[in-house]
């Protein structure tokens, strides 16, 4: 709330039916509602996301759901990092006002069977190594939006085909929010922000720089004048086979809108990377422009 | 709306944005927004809903759109009757004050590719026999909801199974809209009203009366104390089998809530029936209750 008084404590939501009552509450007072999805364990591209959408809206919902049906049976949903406690504090600190954080038997009850699905662009990159994982986040997006119903929704950039997939979602089904992606947030290193990163050991953590280094490569060269993104992705990913502890899942150079791969710097290209180092999933990417 | 003075004739919108914005400016004055959602070519059927929903609510929108979506490739999406000006004159009488007549390139321009599907209950009755009909039914259910943000939708039970689908979709994805799900309307002789009884030639029509007929008397017989549905089932299909002139596609006595098969009647039983006279696809149905 733009008038908060100082003694605002963050509000802790965990049922539905709770926060359903809360928005309708603001909606009748014609208040903007923003709202920030995580699957929690907090970091500084998150906060971010919750500053930014505090500069802009009147309320902001910060949710906090590891969603299980966007993971995969062998992925790590199971071992991904969560503390509501650190969450909360870190969430009002930035400036939400509410966290919502529903339990997975209020989410997906008994019998739960109905799925929201982007066709095509989710066959690609992400979609091409983790099947069924963009129709776990578009129903999960789209049930956070009919609860919350947010003017606007804040994503980070890190997930770009999610951001994509999502401003798909919102166009094709005719929703009312604005989707606004955000820049990713790196460590001084370098290393894009992940809650996923402390999953790694100290080693793991430092191996883990030749991504963004390639993509910060791949950015000098294109300013250097370069416009063969075959070249481009070679060189990344002979940088990372340079790591032998890597294992890459893609290095792909593709058209922002259809995410199909392009061979030549025109416009806005997308250079995404996924790879795995030891258990732990890694993504990062970087948006080029050609001229 | 409640107010409306003498001179109010209905308005006819073609575009989302239009449409969106007059939604809008009623949110803001916290008025109540009824959808009833229509192929078109209305009947009594679509009229009593739209009485229903003047009564409960400050402004009644009608759509009109022939959901290609929702049609089989062999199916009657071509010669399905569409009349704008008979709807709209039919619409106002029975107290809409809009008719939203979206053009399919706005609803599914090139490129569209999100859909919603419930699982399960779509595989069922006519789920069965129209692979892909009940995803096409959620989809367009699920744009119009988001377009004009409905706080009641009303739909007939002619379509017993949509009407479930929708229900499910509603709680799976966390929708505001009530669904309110209103009786069958009948011709005098028995017939459920139906758009497509038009393309019945006047034997066809003729022919037609077994189905409400054999419901009828299926309601007679629980009356009377029976109690199998198998009984109950083979004697509607000895009726139909009577007329040459008839294609089952299926009749069927199911569980209300999973559309499972049940062989006994205990508590509410929907008895579905489908058929092809001709080239015309008809349904009908009862629900009985075993005390």
């Amino acid at each position: 709330m733009k008038n908060r008084s100082s003694e605002n404590t963050i509000k802790i939501i965990k049922t539905i039916t709770e926060m359903k009552e809360v928005i309708k509450k603001y909606k009748k007072m014609n208040l903007s509602i923003a709202l920030v999805p995580t699957m929690g364990y907090l970091h500084k591209g998150h906060l971010s996301l919750i500053e930014k959408a505090k500069e802009n809206n009147d309320v902001v919902v910060v949710s906090i759901f590891v969603n299980p049906t966007q993971f995969g049976e062998n992925e790590d949903y199971g071992v991904y990092p969560r503390n509501l406690e650190r969450d909360s504090c870190l969430s009002e600190e930035a400036g939400a006002d509410y966290v919502f954080k529903p339990s997975v038997e209020e989410i997906y009850p008994k019998g739960y069977n109905t799925y929201v699905k982007v066709e095509k662009i989710t066959d690609k990159l992400c979609g091409a190594s983790r099947p069924g994982h963009f129709r776990g986040v578009t129903t999960i997006v789209n049930k956070l939006f009919n609860i919350i119903e947010p003017n606007r929704a804040y994503f980070g950039l890190k997930d770009a085909q999610q951001v994509l997939v999502i401003m798909k979602m919102v166009e094709d089904l005719n929703l009312s929010t604005e989707i606004i992606p955000c820049p990713i947030i790196r460590e001084k290193d370098g290393l894009a922000m992940s809650s996923r990163n402390v999953n790694l050991t100290k080693n793991e953590r430092q191996i883990a720089l030749v991504l963004s280094k390639s993509l910060f490569e791949a950015k000098d060269k294109v300013k250097a004048g370069e416009r063969d993104l075959d070249k481009i992705v070679s060189n990344i990913k002979a940088n990372i086979h340079n790591e032998p502890e890597i294992t890459i899942d893609y290095v792909e150079a593709v058209n922002m809108l259809n995410l199909e791969r392009i061979k030549l710097l025109e416009g806005k290209v997308l250079i995404a990377i996924a790879v795995k180092i030891a258990k732990v999933r890694l993504i990062d990417n970087i948006i080029l422009e050609g001229n």
